[in-house]
């Protein structure tokens, strides 16, 4: 079968650019025992990704140079020489930014299409939602009545995160890039404040919306904004460190040093990978999935068409126009 | 009766100097009732007192100026109102920077001369010990045969931390200051490996300390040498975060950000209070007399002589010459 696919073709100085992927083309292989074949329907691009694109070592391996880039992957089984799945089977997991491949069964997990669109395995039922689940709940654990203050909170993560703090009874601050998307959190997501931080103003209106000081403080983007939000700490505050995104492209990320903060109000900080609770993913997932059926958690996905448009989407990521999940669509399933 | 007592007369700017300290002369009170009139004995001074000489609040109120200054203090009653002392009880509590003073019986702990040296209350079995015990225990958890690194490993806190990691199986390699430091750290508390940040090739130093990486940093100091020590955390690190104070005398402390640094190795970082943990100081002070006794844990001190020394000594802790807890001898107890 014709494949294409997707190497990092140099490693990236400061925001990616498409200089540094390539498309090659080939023929995918036929499946072995325990293997299937896939044809890929939709791909994640992901903020954790440009780390894996640095030549040092960060939570996971760095990619290969002229090798293909690997990622979050909903797709659809064409070909099975594996017990676990059939054809026809939608399946998510980690595979190759190509059109088609061969996986073996290990890798995949079974998505069932009767509960939500199937992208969803990407997003508030997949790794996403997975992560501000586990994040805002075992790190942050906000109680009724506290002030939760989430940035990044328009993209995939944070608006699921801001979405369980209110079904936990707490104020919802979000902090986001545009008019577009305070709007979304506030009349969609019912947030009880929304802030942009490109604001000139963003200090006043932070310190205006936390009037009772901020007790979990949901990470995604470190840099100046947080360094704002860390002054508004209240005694006992919680911040899960989800990402940094903010940092993700500098050489060096230079700000005040927290150690002072954290003594001052006794602050717990603690950095997490969604694959810290692996063990714990079906829990989550069920809660999710009964949550989004109840109506309590809504989601929002933004969709690039076409393969050839993945390093295009990837690169949006930094410039923060994605309103969720960002995906890219590269297929239709055969069978809908 | 005549006394003497030192007020706040002006906040420090930088480090602290003599002219922010101001001696007053004056008459006690008598004891009223629930009170006693106490004889200063021996003056605590510590590095979280600059933090109260800011005019902006920290954990605990700042000191008003021209009031006088409270810290912890060893003293003797010589006159009780009160059911709870007798005339002759040494006693420990948070009390002015004065040579007699009427204290309320509430202020104050009995201390036991049977089991240590009296100034032990404002040291190892006092809250520098708590501090030492908890933050170490209840945030490090130290794991045998896992690596632990103190910074301020000389000092009060830090040399307790260490002597706590080695009872509990741990590798301890200290961070201080001195050849003379780094000398008592490995003769007489047998620490693993100790480093002087001044050397031109710490780096290097901690680095090959530190083979396996860190699983708990106990943090006293803030500034480049953790900035230095964060590159070898492990997964799931933890740090209990005791101090910063390198920043204690800075307007801005600027440094590396640290959340990538926490979401790559998974790091959990938590600022503590000793005070955080006074429920459970009966607990601490058994298990800290307990090891006393059993000769498993030592302790150092740096007594200072004469009341009128008092700012010399606490302007020395931020000189870095004080090996273990450093205080100020104020009178001999009037019974021996």
């Amino acid at each position: 079968m014709k494949m294409k696919e997707i190497q990092l073709a140099s490693r990236p100085e400061g925001v990616p650019s498409h200089a540094n992927f390539n498309f090659i083309e080939g023929d995918s292989q036929a499946p072995q025992e325990g293997e299937v074949l896939t044809k890929t329907l939709y791909l994640s691009v992901d903020p954790y990704m440009r780390g894996r694109m640095r030549q040092e070592k960060s939570y996971a391996a760095p990619y290969e140079l002229n090798e293909t880039i690997v990622g979050g992957v909903v797709s659809e089984v064409i070909e099975s020489n594996s017990q676990k799945f059939q054809k026809g089977d939608i399946v998510v997991g980690m595979q190759k930014w190509a059109t088609y491949q061969v996986a073996h069964e290990s890798q995949l997990q079974k998505v069932n299409p009767s509960i939500a669109p199937i992208s969803t395995a990407l997003g508030i039922l997949g790794m996403t939602g997975l992560t501000a689940y586990f994040g805002l709940l075992d790190i942050g654990q906000p109680q009724e009545g506290e002030t939760v203050v989430v940035s990044g909170a328009a993209g995939a993560v944070g608006m699921v995160v801001g979405q369980i703090a209110k079904i936990k009874g707490a104020k919802v601050v979000g902090i986001a890039g545009s008019q577009e998307k305070l709007d979304y959190l506030l009349n969609e997501l019912h947030f009880d404040a929304a802030i942009n931080y490109k604001s000139e103003h963003f200090a006043t209106e932070l310190s205006n919306a936390c009037e009772d000081g901020i007790d979990v403080y949901f990470e995604n983007v470190g840099g100046e904004v947080s360094d704002e939000v860390f002054k508004h700490l209240n005694v006992n505050a919680r911040i899960p460190v989800c990402g940094a995104i903010s940092a993700y492209n500098l050489q060096e990320d230079i700000g005040p040093r927290i150690q002072t903060t954290l003594i001052k109000n006794r602050v717990l900080m603690k950095g997490f990978l969604v694959s810290d609770y692996i063990q714990r993913a079906e829990e989550g997932i069920m809660q999710l999935a009964q949550w989004l059926t109840q109506g309590r958690l809504k989601y929002e996905e933004t969709i690039i068409e076409g393969f050839e448009n993945t390093p295009e989407a990837f690169i949006g990521l930094f410039k923060g126009t994605n309103l969720g999940k960002l995906l890219v669509k590269v297929a239709e399933p055969s069978i809908k």
